[in-house]
């Protein structure tokens, strides 16, 4: 079966560059299904890149290659990293942006298996004039490529125990609070939280409420036409966290919220 | 042979959603070949999508499935369609998103057969875990991979006579005199309007007379170029359908003209 | 083997044409691979997608399509052209688009096998209905198509000897001083020099200066990182040229530099 490449960078939709990169994968795999997870994260935005990767990722089949090239050390000294981590493969610089995917997925809440790590080193797979500036067409395609063919990552280089890694922002809880914060701002402007909804499960949805910028939400909905047109909303998104929403607007904008944004829950007593 | 699924959605190129889409597909149907047909329709607007899907459509082979995600009502009470029309096969929420491609395509000036759509109530077909915020993926996606893959659209649900459409705006002629207006303004700000080429095509082209917000233009033009850069400009586009440029430029900055904007023809005696 | 097919217009990401193309091509050649280069070539920059055309062809396997519509004289009397150059083939409007990879490749510093050109005349490989304002699907993707199923150039129309060129700006070297320009501005800001890598390579990189809009870089780096953000440098970039760039910023925005902004290197004795 032909193996899927995803592809996610800052090279933006408008360049060349997401093109050269295929070219080279497509030359050593001409089999190989190649998917834009997205060439739109903020230039050199490592942890937005971490979250996209962690939330897209999921959706494609165990064995998918996930190749992700934000790479602001590029030509530097950074290490090159191939992981598998819940069935998936994963090519990227070793800056933090796979922080979340091999962190066993608990900030997800769903508990994973622990990610294997190797620092690629084997240049055999590189191509073959290796420019300093575009790794993502010179190393991360070609390594990509070779990982699609069946290779296995151990034959890359030397497993690595330890990779850069930004802190996880974890949601806390005290008492019936929760203390949490956005972890991202979708492109229609909705906050994607650190709250899983499992932590908001035992309770009625009915009852919660969600505190952001000044704003009070007073119920967790289930979807965005609950509520009318402009009006605020809290509710579970598709990544299994905690968004808040303005129905057919930006909450962004609306709250002038974004990365780091504070947001509380104050749950009623368990039911 | 394999199976073209077109997407079409306002997710933006950007977001990871349209790529969490396809890893859905591909998981069911590992041959499809994925095509994006946009995933820039303005936020919501449902007219501009079913323009986009009526006219892009046919450039794609028969058994061709495309796939419409505009669908602000996701998670609320409206029906997922699955249709097949003219050969082609779609999969779009029942929110007037298929009003142009199930109507005969007459509004696009070529007679069809009528469509058969049903209402998709078989959850087989669904993703096994459905969101309330990203039906694209865990309904329509699925629903697109299990057509690409030979199930004849019956088998999804009840065939249904009635679907949301919102009134075409039909060209009117009275006399000489042809009252249209634009149905669509392309991203080079060209005006696409709904009077057919054939309405015109009786006529001695140097004698059409258009007029648009005052503007008025003596002539039908065949290209862009037969006008000087800057010049307005009407000919029946690539659509078929008359359009009202501004060679290398737009139109509709030009003239402050969009969707809706009344477009006048003025007919010579037919030769 | 499936061949691939690339894509590179001006049509924009947001809008349907680039697929109808796609629709076009896989009609006729189901097993294409098609990947987009880029859409968003400046409206009608025909300079600008040659270059981009040129720095991108190469990561491609031999053998592929590139199909390149930057048409703003469609429907009038300029030619369509197929070609063939250093293993690749090429379809694009006879209009400057082809001028780097048809000649030779001096420019970008490798020399080349001259590029056989024809003039595309068989209609028997247009669409059925060619429009006069989207020969981007009615001619140039079908022709594509007809390219990667292994018929000839030669079978496609008469073999042409000149072709619409723009002048090449070559760099000028007087004594220990290299006179060049921006050739191109990245997404990221960064200017790419017509200035080929060889040129200095016989020098001590850190005694080499390059001086543009009055700013002085000391030494010739190898990456972004040996400098500071938001710091000032110069290095080979990866389509072998001298580049000038902004650690993490706009080198555009900072110099006021764009297409055509003199650069100027100094060179030490040769080592």
């Amino acid at each position: 079966m032909a193996k899927i490449i995803t592809l996610l960078t800052d090279f933006g939709i408008d360049s060349t560059y997401p093109s050269q990169m295929k070219g080279v994968i497509l030359e050593r795999q001409p089999d190989a299904v190649l998917v834009d997870m997205s060439h739109g994260v903020p230039r050199h935005d490592v942890r937005t890149a971490a979250f996209m990767l962690a939330s897209a990722a999921p959706a494609f089949p165990e064995g998918t290659v996930h190749l992700a090239v934000v790479d602001p050390g590029v030509g530097g000294s950074r290490r090159v990293l191939a992981a598998e981590a819940a069935g998936h493969l994963y090519v990227a610089p070793d800056n933090g942006v796979l922080t979340l995917v091999t962190q066993g997925g608990r900030l997800m809440g769903q508990p994973g298996s622990p990610a294997r790590v190797v620092a690629v080193e084997n240049k055999v797979h590189f191509r073959h004039d290796v420019s300093s500036t575009f790794h993502g067409r010179d190393i991360f395609a070609p390594v990509a490529a070779t990982l699609a063919g069946g290779t296995a990552i151990d034959s890359l280089g030397p497993q690595v125990e330890t990779i850069e890694r930004f802190p996880l922002p974890k949601p806390e809880r005290q008492g019936n609070t929760i203390h949490g914060q956005a972890l991202y701002v979708d492109p229609f402007g909705n906050l994607v939280t650190n709250v899983p909804g499992e932590m908001l499960e035992p309770f009625d949805r009915s009852q919660i409420e969600v505190v952001v910028s000044g704003a009070v939400i007073r119920t967790l909905c289930s979807a965005y036409c609950e509520v009318a047109p402009g009006m605020l909303l809290a509710y579970i998104g598709s990544a299994g966290l905690l968004e808040v929403a303005v129905n057919r607007q930006s909450a962004s904008v609306r709250l002038g919220a974004g990365i780091g944004t504070r947001i509380t829950v104050n749950l009623p007593e368990a039911t």
